[in-house]
C-alpha cells in the first residue's frame, strides 16, 4: 500500500542523512474560525479553511539530537516518557517520516510554555516546533510553507503554528495537500486580545482527532458544516482587515458554537463542553447584554477563550477572576 | 389577504350558532421524535413528522360557556387572566376561529393538572382541550383527526394530545394541512416509563414558536435536520412496535440533542438548556455507563425527561430525586 502521507515528505526533503542536533520552538494557536472535519485523514487535508491567532510565547520548545546511547527516547517538560506514551508514539513516528530507515535513533526533548493551569492543547505548538527541528536536524532547507505542509500531517492545526499574529489555512484542491497550508496574514492589531478562562485542566475525555472523524461519519448535521464554515472564514479574514472586532466576535462564537453543535448531533453525541462551560458563558452574555465586547470560542475541550480589545481586559478580568490574557502582538 | 387557517375551520365546522357550555379535558405529550420546524407557520404545517406519549392525567381541564356578562374573558388555574395576557389573547382569538363574526362571548376556564413544579409546558393539553370544548359548545360532530387538525392551528403539538397512549404526527404532504394531524399507536406498552426532572420550573426564555422560526432562518445545520427527524420517527415508532427499550431511547436522546444542535448553531444562538441541564444529564450518562437503562429527552426548555421501563424506575429515582414519574398507560 503507498503510504501518501510518506510520499510528500519524500518530495519535499533532501535525501536522509546523519541527524545533527536542532532546538527550534513554536507559538500555541486559538482559531478563531475552526478546522473541523477532514477530506482526507491520511494527510489531514481539511473539509474547510481556518483561520487562527497566534498564542505568542505560549507554545512549544523542542530539541532533536542524535542519541548517545542509540535508543530513540522522548522527553516532556523534562520527563522522560515510557515508550508506550502516546505521545511519545506520535512523536517518534513523525520523527521517522524524516529519518526514511536511515539507522538514527533520536533524543527528543519538549518543553511547553503554556501554563498547564490554561488547560490548553499543545499538540499544534508541539508538532509545529517539532517539524521545525526535524528540518533543521536533518538539513531540509524548507520554506515555511513547506514546513507547514508537513507540520499538518502531523497534526492539522500544527500547519497554523509556524508564525505568529493571525495565520490563515487555506482548505486547498490538490489531492496531494501541496496548496492546504498556513499562510500568515500581513494584519497587526496590538490592541487585540484572547484570554483562555480554564474550565477543566484536565486530559482530554475525547482526542479530537477521533471526535472528528465520529462526528464526520455520523452527524446529520455535518453535511451543513463546511460551507458555512468556509464563509465564516472568509467574514473572520474581512472582520480583521477592518478592524471590526464586533463582527469577528460575533463570527467567531457562532461558529465555534456550530462546531460544538456537529459533535451534540453525532451519534452517539460528542460532548467536549461541561456544566462549568455554560455557566463561563451565561455569565459572558449576560456581561455582554450590560456592555462588555468580548466573545467566546471553544475548541475540543471545556475551556473557554474569549476576544475581545485592550480597553476591556479589565472589566474581563473582574468578570472573570481566573482569566489569564495574553497580547498577540506585544513584542516577545 | 385570505385567512388560510380560518378556511380551514369553515370547512370542517357547521354555520355557526350561538354556544352551548361544555367542557372537555386532554393530556400533555412529550416528543419522543421532535416536531421542529414548520413549512407552512400559517398552518403550522410541519417540516418533519413527529411521536409522542401523553401524560395519562397530567393535562388541562377547559371549560367554555357563553359570558353571562356578555364580555370575554380567560381563567387560568382559578385566576381571571388580564385581556393583555399572550395566552388570553391567543386562546380568544382561537375562540374567535370558532365564533367567525358571530357575537357571542366567552368564559374560558383552564385548569392545569401538570404540577408547576414539573415545569412542563401546558400548550399542548391547553390548546387541545380548547379545541374539544370549543368543538363541543359550536356543535361540531368532528372526529378527533378533524379535531386534531384544529388543535394544530392553535398551537403545533397540541394535534397530538387528543389521545393517550403513543400518537404519530404525519407531516402530510397537502398544503392545506389535511393530512398533517395526529393518530393514535395501537400499541399498549404498561412497562413504558416517563419521569421529568425539573431543573427549571420558570417561565421559558424564549418561545418555542420564535425559536423555531429563528432556527429556521439563520441555523446554517437546519436544512440537515428534517430529513434525519423523519427517519427518527419512523426508527422510534418500529421501536415501540417490537418494544425494544434501547432502540428507542437511543433514538430518542439523539433526536433531542440533535434538535438543540440545530438552535445551538442558530444566529445568534437559541439555547435552552441551562448548565444544571447538563449536569442531569452527565449524572444521567455515568448511570447509564454503570448499567441504568434510561434516556433522555429534551424539548424547548432546560428539564429532562428521562424514558426508562418500570424495573428501572426504583433507580431512576435513586440517581434523581426530584424525579416524578409517570405510567403513561396505568389506568386513569
Amino acid at each position: 500500500m503507498t503510504d501518501a502521507a510518506q510520499m510528500i515528505f519524500d518530495r519535499l526533503l533532501p535525501p536522509p542523512g546523519p541527524p545533527q542536533a536542532a532546538q527550534a520552538r513554536a507559538p500555541g494557536n486559538i482559531a478563531l474560525a475552526k478546522y473541523w472535519g477532514k477530506r482526507d485523514p491520511a494527510l489531514n487535508l481539511p473539509c474547510n479553511s481556518s483561520l487562527s491567532v497566534s498564542l505568542r510565547d505560549w507554545g512549544s520548545i523542542t530539541r532533536v539530537a542524535p542519541a548517545p546511547d542509540r535508543q530513540d527516547a522522548v522527553w516532556l517538560n523534562g520527563e522522560r516518557l515510557p515508550g508506550t506514551s502516546p505521545f511519545a508514539m506520535k512523536a517518534l513516528a513523525f520523527a521517522g517520516r524524516f529519518r526514511r530507515g536511515l539507522d538514527a535513533p533520536l533524543h527528543i526533548r519538549t518543553t511547553n510554555t503554556i501554563p498547564t493551569a490554561a488547560g490548553l492543547a499543545s499538540s499544534a505548538s508541539g508538532f509545529a516546533a517539532l517539524t521545525k527541528a526535524l528540518c533543521a536536524a536533518f538539513g531540509a532547507d524548507l520554506d515555511p510553507a513547506g514546513q507547514s505542509q508537513l507540520a499538518r500531517i502531523g497534526s492539522g492545526s500544527a500547519c497554523r503554528s509556524l508564525w505568529h499574529g493571525f495565520v490563515r489555512w487555506d482548505r486547498g484542491r490538490a489531492p496531494d495537500g501541496a496548496d492546504s497550508h498556513g499562510y500568515p496574514l500581513p494584519d497587526i492589531w496590538p490592541g487585540f486580545r484572547i484570554a483562555v478562562i480554564p474550565v477543566d485542566i484536565g486530559p482530554k475525555a475525547h482526542p479530537s482527532r477521533a471526535g472528528m472523524n465520529r462526528t464526520v461519519a455520523t452527524s446529520p448535521l455535518y453535511a451543513s458544516w463546511p460551507e458555512r464554515a468556509e464563509a465564516d472564514c472568509a467574514d473572520v479574514r474581512a472582520a480583521i482587515e477592518a478592524r471590526d472586532l464586533r463582527t469577528l466576535g460575533e463570527t467567531a462564537e457562532a461558529n465555534a458554537l456550530a462546531m460544538h453543535a456537529t459533535m451534540l448531533a453525532a451519534r452517539p453525541a460528542l460532548i467536549y463542553l461541561k456544566p462549568q462551560t455554560w455557566v463561563v458563558l451565561e455569565t459572558l452574555w449576560r456581561a455582554r447584554a450590560d456592555g462588555l465586547v468580548a466573545y467566546a470560542t471553544m475548541d475540543a475541550g471545556a475551556n473557554v477563550k474569549l476576544i475581545f480589545l485592550e480597553n476591556a481586559a479589565r472589566d474581563v478580568q473582574a468578570a472573570f477572576p481566573p482569566a489569564r490574557v495574553i497580547a498577540p502582538f506585544d513584542p516577545p
